[in-house]
């Protein structure tokens, strides 16, 4: 038998086909193309699904069950999506619109960053670990838990661990769930693109040259990497927004670690692709930061190793 | 049998004998007095539950377990607290320094505030609810978190989910553990009893006259419960600082709702008592920061109803 696990994204819906060993044996993905009816969005969603059992030769009867992993607040238990700020859907029910175009009888839905971390606790950087938190620095700010071993949704509906949505900065910067000052509003991907561009703006009006420019210029847009590549070429504006980000950051995971006290916390999504230019800092300012600082730092911080595939395979394994 | 359930506080060591049904059947406290060696502190603990035991005419072989509430980060499985920042304790294995004194086996250890939250869910606010977060507002903010019915304390060691330490005002005020701007800094009774000094230091030098003045005066000191007071009687300084206060609090516990969706969510602890004044706002301020605000909130948000010996009569039902 096999699995189907989707992880639906604000920009793309990527599935792969998974063996009974988690071995992703298909994979593709489509544009989420977000602004238009959330039906048309499963119906490509199963549509790509059918493509990738037809490409490997197998039947809809070999599949166990799919695995969909959403962004936003989920009612596991029905399959809805109760809420979501990235993606036109209010108490939409995914599981039952999905078997409309692929006949599917078991699917399971959880929250994109718990899958994601579910992921990443089954085959990838929290392999083995009991309690564990991967936060997912993407278009958002994805929280995962997983508490003896299992996924941690939340105590009322299982409607997910919203770690994002934590006020870090009160009556700080506009978050897209409405609040002020969401650690989601300083450390997403999109959060440091905008800094970025802000940063960009206010340097064009005073005419300071920066490699903030070269490289956005070379990348063709400004994006994430932007102050990152600027600082390693030693540009001052580039190492204030990485500090500055990595600072924010710091606060953010010194708060889930002051909270759950995890083996492992890890760090997935686009940003995390920095490595060790975002690790590093990251580990010696938590260290300080930590309640326990007087005693050495217990929780292994350390980037997500499945990358991409995390949400994939976490939502391939939701079911077991 | 019975057991004892100590609550040891910055200020007081409170000591219940409790029967088998968790009721008090003999109590009474003592000063911590912090500032001295820590096996004092114990020492004195120690005769105060001996002296519960032979004015309620038992003896020690009665006793089934002794379970202490300490505040700080807790190693329950070794009996030890790792690190307190209100008491003079680090990595200070107190069940075997009570031991000493008392010769009594099974002593149980935990976090004050969990413990706090223990005797809420087993017999107090949030009866009943397998999923709820105790918020005690007091010298500190602590949390407790009761999930599937069990204390939660935190992945590695179980040495407490130290709620009140995650940054809600980044770079913000000095907190005691280091760490500037977390919730405990704004949120516990000290903080409002700062803020309310610093207010009156201001209005004293422009010489703004304030029923601030009147209430500390009338109680002999400025304490958290001054600016309520002052409110109530029409007071604009008052209620400026009440409704800051209730702000950040709200910051706090819509932080804690996002991650944990608790059933109950109950505050405690000595700002509490200041009942309506302070939970009306805070419901208004939590539904509308929310996360899944387009929905209603799930979440009960209540005054803890055990007060002061939720600690005592979580502590006595450890061992449960």
């Amino acid at each position: 038998m096999y699995t189907i696990g989707v992880d639906l994204g604000g920009t793309n819906i990527a599935i792969g086909l998974c063996d009974e060993n988690l071995n992703m044996v298909e994979k593709d993905s489509v544009p989420t193309l977000p602004d238009r009816d959330g039906e048309l969005i499963i119906k490509d969603m199963a549509a790509l699904a059918k493509r990738l059992i037809d490409k490997h030769g197998i039947s809809v009867s070999d599949i166990a069950y799919v695995g969909i992993a959403a962004p936003g607040s989920i009612n596991s238990k029905e399959g809805v999506v109760e809420y979501s700020n990235n993606l036109p859907f209010n108490n939409f029910p995914i599981a039952a619109i999905f078997r409309k175009f692929l006949p599917i009888e078991k699917i399971y839905l959880d929250n994109d960053a718990n899958a994601a971390a579910l992921g990443e606790a089954l085959a990838g950087s929290a392999k083995g670990a009991e309690f564990a938190v991967m936060i997912t620095l993407g278009t958002g700010v994805g929280g995962g838990v997983i508490l003896n071993g299992r996924i941690f949704s939340g105590g009322i509906n299982a409607s997910g661990t919203e770690l994002g949505h934590t006020v870090i900065v009160a009556d700080g910067r506009q978050c897209s769930c409405g609040r002020r000052g969401c650690w989601e509003a300083y450390s997403s991907a999109t959060a440091l693109t905008n800094m970025t561009k802000e940063k960009m703006t206010e340097l064009k009006i005073k005419g300071i040259p920066s490699l903030l420019f070269d490289e956005a210029e070379a990348a063709g847009k400004v994006s994430a990497r932007t102050a990152f590549a600027a600082k390693e070429r030693g540009d001052e504006y580039g190492a204030k927004l990485v500090d500055d980000y990595v600072r924010y950051l710091a606060e953010g995971v010194t708060n889930m670690i002051n909270i759950f006290q995890p083996e492992v916390l890890c760090i997935g999504g686009g940003v995390s692709n920095a490595g060790d230019a975002l690790i590093k800092p990251l580990i010696t300012l938590v260290n300080s930061e930590q309640y326990t600082r007087k005693n050495s730092l217990k929780t292994r911080i350390v980037t997500a190793t499945l990358g991409n595939d995390a949400g994939i395979i976490g939502a391939a394994g939701l079911g077991r």
